[in-house]
C-alpha cells in the first residue's frame, strides 16, 4: 500500500474535513511572456505550493502557465494544467496532473471556475479572456503589477474589484485573504 | 415539398458556390445595457440582414443579444443563438435557431469561432471575454463607440487590431471590408 | 432590403407565435458509412426539409453527416453543422450554416441538445455517444433499421425508449409524432 | 516549506522524470448505481490508489463516482473529479481536486481524454456515452463483468476492443497491462 500523502500538508490545505484543495489559477502570456513575467510565475507557484495549495495553469510547456508549474513543482507543491488540445503533446513538465480538454480556448473558462482565486503575470488575449471570464464569475483576480490601461478596463466589469499588486509577496497575501474569505 | 429559399439572397450571401451563408456576431451586455446600445444593436441587427448575412449572438432574451435578433428578424435576416444554458428557456423570440450548448460561458469562444466578424455593442465582463477570444483568434471585431479605456486595453492584444467605429452604418462598412477581405 | 425568407415555410416550420425553427439532428458513421445508410441519409434530409424542418449534423463532408447535408440543401431546406474543429475546413458544401465549435468530441452533446429530435443512419463509436447522450437528456431518438444488439444496448437506458424504423419514410412519420408531442 | 509529497510514491506512479502521473477513469451509474456496482467501484478505487495511480471521475457525490472517490481516498490515493456543473457544490467529499467544468454532459468527453485508462463499473446513458468516446479515442476500457448485450454493442466500435473481467483484481491486472502498453 502506498502511505497516504503528506497529512500535514492536508491538514494546511483542505477544505474542512473533507479535504478538498484549495486551487489557485496561474494565467498570463505564453510564447510573448517577458523575463520578469516569467519570474514573478516561477515565484508565485513556488509560494502558492509553500501554502499547500495546488497551482492550475492552462498547461503549455511555454510561457508563464510553465513557469508558475516549474516553480509549484520545484517546492513540492501539486500542479494541475487543462490543456486546450485533446492529447498531451507539449504540456508542461511541471505538472503532476495532465487533462487534455480537446476544447480549444473554451478551456479558459474551466481555469477559471476550477479556481478558488486567480493570480494574473502579464497580459495578452487569452489571459484577457479569463481575467474577463473570473470577473463574470465573481472570482478573486490578484494582477501582479498591472498596465493602468489594464485596471482602467477591467475595474468596472466585475461586482467584485480586481486586485493590484507590486510583486508575488503581495499577490500571495491577497490570495490569503480570498481565500479566507470564501 | 417546400420551395427554396430566398436564391437572390442565397446568391447575394453565400460564400461562392457552396452556399455557405456569412455569420456576423453581435456582442454587448445583458441585462445592463444602455438603451443606446439596445437601439445600436438594434439597427445593427436590421444592417446585417440587409445585406443577406446572419446574425448571430448569445440567445438570450436580454440586452443586445435579444436587440439584435428582433432587429435582424423584423428586416427579414436569418437569427442563430448560441445559449450557454442546456434548454431552450429564455432564447430570444427573435431567434430562428436556438443551439442549446449547455457550456455555461464557455459558449464565448463559439460565438467567436462561428462568426466572420463581431460587432460589440458596448461592455461587460462577458462581452471582454468574447472580445479578447475575437482578438486571438484573428476574427475582425468592430467595436461601436467603445471607451478609450476599451480601446487601450484591446488594442495591443491582437495581432489584427480591433476598429473603433462611431455608428452602425460605419459599423457595416467596416463588415463589409472584413468580409470581403476573408 | 431582403425579401423576407419563405413565409409559408415559417409558418409550417415555427414553434408558434415565435419563428422558431424545428431542427432535427441527423448522426451516422463518417468515413465508414456503408452506401445504404448514405442513401438514408440523404433521403431522411430530402424529407426533415421537405417538412420545413432544420437539418443538423456534426458538419463534415463525409458520410452521414454530408449525405443528409446534401440531401437537405437539394430539397431547398435550410442546413446547420457543428464542427468539432475551430475552423470551417472539410465542412460538408451542404450547409448554409457552419459552426466551427473547437470543442473535439464534446461537441456531440451540443448535437444531442440542439435537436428536437434525432434520427440514427448506422452506428460508429461516435454515433454511440451522440445516441447515448439523447437518451440521457430524453430526446426523442430515431433509428433506421438498427441492429438488434445497438437496440438491446439502447433500449434500457433512457427514460423515452429510441424507435425503431425500417425506412425513411417510416422515420419521418415517428419525428411528426415526436415534435407534435413537444 | 511545504515537505515534498511521497517520494517513493511519486517514483512508482510517475510517467519518466517528468512526474505526470498516471491518471485512471471510473465511470459508473449515478444514482441508479447497484450495490455491487458501488462496491466494485470502491475497490477498484483503492486498488488504483494502491498502484500509486491518479483516481478520476465525474464528480458528483452519488453512486459510482463517490464510492471510486471515496475508495481511493482511503486508501490514501489522490482524486480528480471533473464536474458537469458550474461550482462545487455536490461534489463527491471522497475528492482531493474539484474542477466544475460548466460543461454539462460535454464533460464526459474529458472524463475520456484525460485517462490513461478508464473502468466502468455498470451501466448507464451517461456511462454509455462515455464508454464509446473511449472507444472513440483509442483509450483503454475495461468493463467490470458487462453483459453481454453491452460487449456485443460495444466490440464491434472500437479500434482497440473493450476488455471483459470478472472483478477487481482483474480490472487492475488489465490496467496495469494497458499503462504499460502506452
Amino acid at each position: 500500500m502506498t502511505k497516504p500523502r503528506g497529512g500535514s500538508s492536508r491538514e494546511r490545505a483542505g477544505a474542512g474535513g473533507s479535504g478538498r484543495r484549495t486551487i489557485i489559477g496561474v494565467i498570463g502570456p505564453g510564447d510573448q511572456a517577458s523575463a520578469q513575467e516569467l519570474e514573478w510565475a516561477h515565484r508565485v507557484g513556488a509560494l502558492v505550493a509553500a501554502e499547500g495549495w495546488v497551482t492550475l495553469t492552462g498547461g503549455w510547456n511555454v510561457g508563464v502557465m510553465d513557469a508558475a508549474s516549474r516553480g509549484a513543482r520545484d517546492a513540492g507543491g501539486l500542479t494541475l494544467g487543462l490543456l486546450p488540445s485533446s492529447d498531451r503533446a507539449g504540456a508542461s513538465p511541471g505538472l503532476d496532473l495532465v487533462v487534455p480538454t480537446g476544447l480549444g480556448e473554451a478551456r479558459n473558462n474551466l481555469v477559471v471556475l476550477a479556481s478558488d482565486a486567480l493570480v494574473c503575470c502579464g497580459m495578452s488575449a487569452g489571459t484577457a479572456s479569463e481575467a474577463a471570464l473570473a470577473l463574470r464569475a465573481g472570482k478573486p483576480l490578484v494582477l501582479l503589477s498591472p498596465t493602468p490601461e489594464t485596471m482602467a478596463f477591467l475595474r468596472p466589469l466585475g461586482r467584485v474589484p480586481p486586485i493590484d499588486v507590486p510583486d508575488p509577496a503581495a499577490a500571495l497575501a491577497a490570495l490569503r485573504r480570498a481565500v479566507a474569505s470564501r
